[in-house]
């Protein structure tokens, strides 16, 4: 393996305790398998926790933040300095994460991984920059080997900080202008979807914006003919911890994080590393749309295991977001059209944690509430 | 119109307010449309309450319990005497829609609306029992025309009396065994989808026992050859509020409460009353599933500019509910595969209400953030 990247041991979750977590769940008043996606979502967190009572403690969501070589080519509807501009509202508290992740009880973690603007020392804002914005793609690599694994180690390192709070449970969201791009050109390589299927309108691309956008993408990828080409996951074969699929071999791994290092993101090599780090201290991971879904798909590349460990909170309305879901396997929580990321679609899905912990710890099972059962 | 029968004077919203709002909504930091389903539900809390800043009020979560003929004639994988046993477990604080409601910040109210069990003077439970449970319609009909004018007239007063309360949004949900069977007879008399298309496992009947039920319901229809039919809506024509329909002729609005009658529910018809007088007033409707949709179906025969007034929580897992909300042309917030009942749906769904006040509300725009617009 690359000797600058970090590695990570994520255990696959132990399934000892699924048969008394589904007795619990059945034996509770209410007709079996009656609250649906709950249950699979109870379950699932009593898993990663290893309790028939697991507990969401101190919750948080990682924002991580970056530019792009690649915005200036025109590849996405905003100019680039609207990424700096955002990250002055998440400050101020203006955008929409900041209202949702209050709403959700979250606390909200700002990361510059790599803007194109010197903020200073700023308080609520984490300096992990690695570089101003990464280069641009249709040049070369967006960032180098060495850069992809100092974002990813940098991300490692903030999430192990915010468990150290007393968190265990951990969403994720991103922001910076043309990271639709860099997720569509990361999903096409590493997983074998074709690349139109991977493109999408981003913040809102007009048609004409739309055919440009594949066309530079096109040509960022017959600008590095000797790109490793990925396929299936071994671990898309259905829910949550069906076996542990074998580790990839190390140079599977290097090609992973060569196709991330290329096609960049400074943020999506920080949340990849971020992932990582909290699965490996067994968090449960809140993924939100089709640019933190990219980020786990790297992730993925280098510990298969951590799929164990993720909730899908919604499916995006960007095109090519239901196809990394169905390459993954999952099946996410809400379906309401969003397209802001941010990390607003994992927000708005945390309530429905809240209740899948609630219903198990608080309601009476028929014994205990003298409820008669089936005929 | 028959005498007996409650009468309701609801408002289609007033659009006049709608540009302002779409302007407001898309003038936050976001890609236009970015926030998906909830600008459309900002959008329509802003028409109910005529206001740019729509709040959420002291909501609360209406449970109406009744007792029902036709669950001795087998139409339930559950004896009836469950019923009460929920009322109780309802009363313990021990059943789901306890943990949801409270998670969710809404008061819980249950109504006797007709339950199978003297329970006395109890602290927490309205008594509004218009009779110890319905009659058979294999034998006649479930309920007088007198008694179900009496159940809706009761549930209105329910309602009123929260909105003095200051609440301006409120949930419904039901317990009943045997009500999903009641639902299929009433949904297919008042919509003309097929009866096998509205008749489902209801709390999990298995195959013998789905097929018994649709028999008996195939029964029920043929004791009453003289029974009204009504086809598809005039409201159903497609979003929100698209002009006013007109009233159903009075001899129609008996029709459909004849059908409320012959296939009971107290339940049912105090819910059908309470969120009539809830549009009335102005109220946002939170409608959960299949059971309570049932109820809206006939309240909208009597009313059809209700529609306005109602957000579709979730699609539930109970075939038919699907068939209800095409019907009504309404796009659930979630899908989540939940077929409990109790308002389950609806707790679980109002905090993408508060999500969608609370981003129309304090979101920056980009103007007052300065960030940039689209290229």
């Amino acid at each position: 393996m690359h000797s600058e990247l970090p590695r990570f041991r994520i255990a696959a979750v132990d399934r000892a305790i699924e048969p008394a977590l589904r007795r619990k769940i059945d034996g509770k008043t209410k007709p079996l398998g009656a609250l649906g996606r709950l249950e699979g979502l109870a379950l699932q967190l009593g898993l990663i926790q290893r309790t028939l009572t697991p507990r969401l403690a101190d919750p948080h969501l990682l924002l991580c933040a970056g530019d792009h070589g690649a915005a200036r080519a025109g590849v996405s509807a905003y100019p680039q300095d609207v990424t700096w501009q955002m990250v002055e509202n998440f400050l101020a508290g203006g955008a929409a994460i900041n209202t949702l992740a209050r709403q959700a009880g979250m606390a909200l973690v700002i990361a510059d991984a790599g803007v194109n603007r010197d903020f200073g020392a700023r308080p609520g804002l984490i300096d992990a920059k690695v570089a101003p914005g990464t280069g641009c793609y249709l040049d070369g690599a967006a960032m180098t080997m060495a850069q992809a694994a100092d974002a990813m180690t940098r991300g490692a390192a903030i999430a192990r900080d915010i468990a150290a709070r007393g968190c265990n449970v951990l969403g994720f969201g991103e922001m910076g202008i043309g990271n639709t791009a860099s997720a569509s050109l990361i999903t096409h390589c590493l997983t074998g979807i074709p690349l139109a299927d991977c493109v999408g309108r981003g913040t809102g691309l007009d048609d004409a914006g739309l055919a440009r956008k594949r066309e530079l993408l096109s040509q960022a990828l017959n600008c590095w003919p000797q790109r490793p080409q990925f396929g299936r996951l071994p671990l898309a074969e259905g829910e949550v911890g069906r076996g542990s699929p074998p580790l990839r071999p190390a140079g599977e791994q290097d090609d992973a994080v060569a196709v991330l290092a290329r096609f960049g993101g400074y943020e999506i090599a920080m949340l990849a590393g971020a992932m990582l780090a909290a699965a490996e201290v067994g968090m449960a991971l809140l993924i939100d749309g089709f640019i933190v879904t990219s980020a786990l798909l790297v992730a993925a590349h280098l510990a298969p295991e951590i799929r164990d460990y993720c909730v899908f909170a919604h499916r995006s309305d960007e095109a090519g977001h239901i196809r990394q879901l169905d390459h993954l396997g999952a099946e996410p929580l809400l379906d309401l059209g969003l397209r802001l990321g941010e990390g607003t679609g994992a927000a708005l899905a945390y309530p429905l944690l809240v209740s899948a912990c609630a219903f198990l710890a608080e309601m009476a099972s028929f014994e205990s509430a003298a409820v008669s059962g089936k005929l």
